[in-house]
């Protein structure tokens, strides 16, 4: 939850503690979970969460593909049985510190999403994350919901009382639905049309139907059920830069690559070309610096949920 | 380029023949090209090109990929040295008849796309394919560009005098272009904007930076160069179903995503869920069946190629 609130993506991050303790609470969660490769090949495995915390699960993932893509110049891991794991490019991230790159897959934990020309929502925003190191440059860190907005965007825009552009969401009929408050009368657009709604299909087959774990119909909706085991499913898979090309010779082409786009002309409108990761590189070295900010409304609900829970509060 | 054609993607098929015909005269392509793997560990492989036909060279590394992946669970062989190599389905398909996963990623034999915010056109449409088999429905195959419409929509609406719907492309100045004949003062939009860019950058990064292939400012335009060799980079990784699931098992799951989706109830305006490598299929059927048509204007061009070749023309 820190990585994911270090590098700017909050809404990942502690904000999502209270649920995660409701969740516990209830009994949907394991909290002493027995995770495990179950599944085992030279460069591949499948790794079974036992229903622990995602963050706990993924990670596990992350570690052993690593060790695979040393062994073998690519590693791709499976799981089954997680959950809820936190923003996708932490995931993706793991590997960079290796000179490796990371390809991270997910299947979302409620469905947002129709096949496209349809209205029952059996697909999730499934996030991919690819991330790529550079050498003085930043990595290449992309973290994408195949929607057009995330659906934590909805939330945010029902929040702060604002409308939505059109776009983001249209109703049943097919028309454009600005209003936040009446995203239960809609879904949100996946981008590029069928092609979008096609990412999250082939994705989610990958990320979870591979690994035995839920999608479409079987995905429950984390935030209406406490109890039931989501049975999540992630993919990781790891390159080894040093399998295809001189690790410091490769990092130096990417950062050309990152300067070439850089020093593009502007269309009018645009004060500097902003490449993925840039942002999310920026906030981590902030907040390494100052700390993670948390809103007054974040640490309200923290301090209510230590005094529940009779333990100290964070912020004491 | 038959296996282009016979799936329905006349762009990628006999239709590049001129094209490729006039590359080999020119002396751009090299016609008894040394294809051979350069750089090998345990489940990872580069193969280089050595400037030979495209789909010659994406081919032998998706075999080659194969053996990898039957062997460790995964594997993953990139190309460097190679040249356009027709449609992408083909090769992420390749592997499905093994029970295997195809993902395939390329970079594209011209740029139409500049960073987002910017105007020089740095990056490709990078297609990005995936295929999954089922049991009794047809593989789910995606093949999209990273663009809203690829550039060969373009030049079909030019040469039939149509308009193009506001979103395909932009105009310097980021006004809406939709006259096909004015595509030079513009460019391809991405899908969902930035991300649609991202993911042309990142994969493009996999394709062919990884490689030693060209990106960026190094891509030849291979509509406009017919000699400077194209060092045309290809990505494809291959997934064992059998190190993650039991192979019926999973296709069983599989079909039941497709059926799930299928039922959905529909949108006003659509008649049904058309899921990614259903009309591929279903043209696979058609064609076999009773062949490949060829459009007269098709036609009349390879034979006149024909005769300047002095050899006997296809439909003699």
């Amino acid at each position: 939850m820190a990585a994911s609130d270090i590098s700017g993506a909050d809404g990942h991050g502690v904000f999502r503690l209270p649920q995660y303790i409701r969740r516990i609470k209830a009994g949907g969660l394991n909290t002493a979970p027995n995770i495990r490769v179950i599944r085992r090949s030279r460069a591949a495995a499948v790794v079974d969460g036992d229903n622990g915390l995602g963050s706990l699960v993924v990670a596990r993932a992350v570690e052993e593909a690593i060790g695979l893509a040393r062994d073998n110049g690519v590693g791709w891991v499976g799981v089954r049985r997680g959950n809820h794991a936190g923003a996708a490019a932490v995931y993706a991230a793991m590997p960079l510190v290796h000179d490796m790159i990371g390809l991270y897959f997910a299947v979302g934990n409620a469905n947002h999403l129709p096949p496209w020309g349809g209205i029952d929502m059996l697909l999730s925003t499934n996030p991919i994350a690819v991330a790529v190191p550079a050498l003085e440059e930043p990595p290449l860190v992309l973290d994408m919901a195949t929607t057009v907005a995330a659906y934590g965007k909805v939330k945010v825009a029902a929040q702060q009382g604002k409308t939505m552009p059109e776009g983001w969401m249209i109703d049943r009929e097919g028309r454009p639905l600005t209003d936040p408050n009446r995203a239960d009368d809609g879904f949100l657009l996946p981008i590029g049309g069928y092609k979008g709604a096609a990412l999250a299909l082939m994705f989610g087959l990958l990320a979870g139907t591979l690994n035995g774990a839920a999608n479409g119909a079987d995905v429950v909706d984390f935030n209406k059920d406490d109890t039931t085991p989501t049975n999540t499913g992630q993919a990781i898979c790891v390159v080894d830069i040093k399998a295809f090309a001189e690790p410091t010779q490769f990092k130096r082409q990417v950062d050309a690559v990152i300067r070439q786009l850089h020093g593009s002309a502007l269309l009018p409108g645009f004060e500097h070309i902003r490449l993925p990761g840039e942002d999310r590189h920026r906030r981590i070295a902030e907040r390494e610096e100052s700390g993670i900010p948390i809103p007054p409304e974040l640490r309200h609900a923290l301090d209510r949920m230590a005094a529940e829970l009779a333990i100290a509060p964070l912020f004491g």
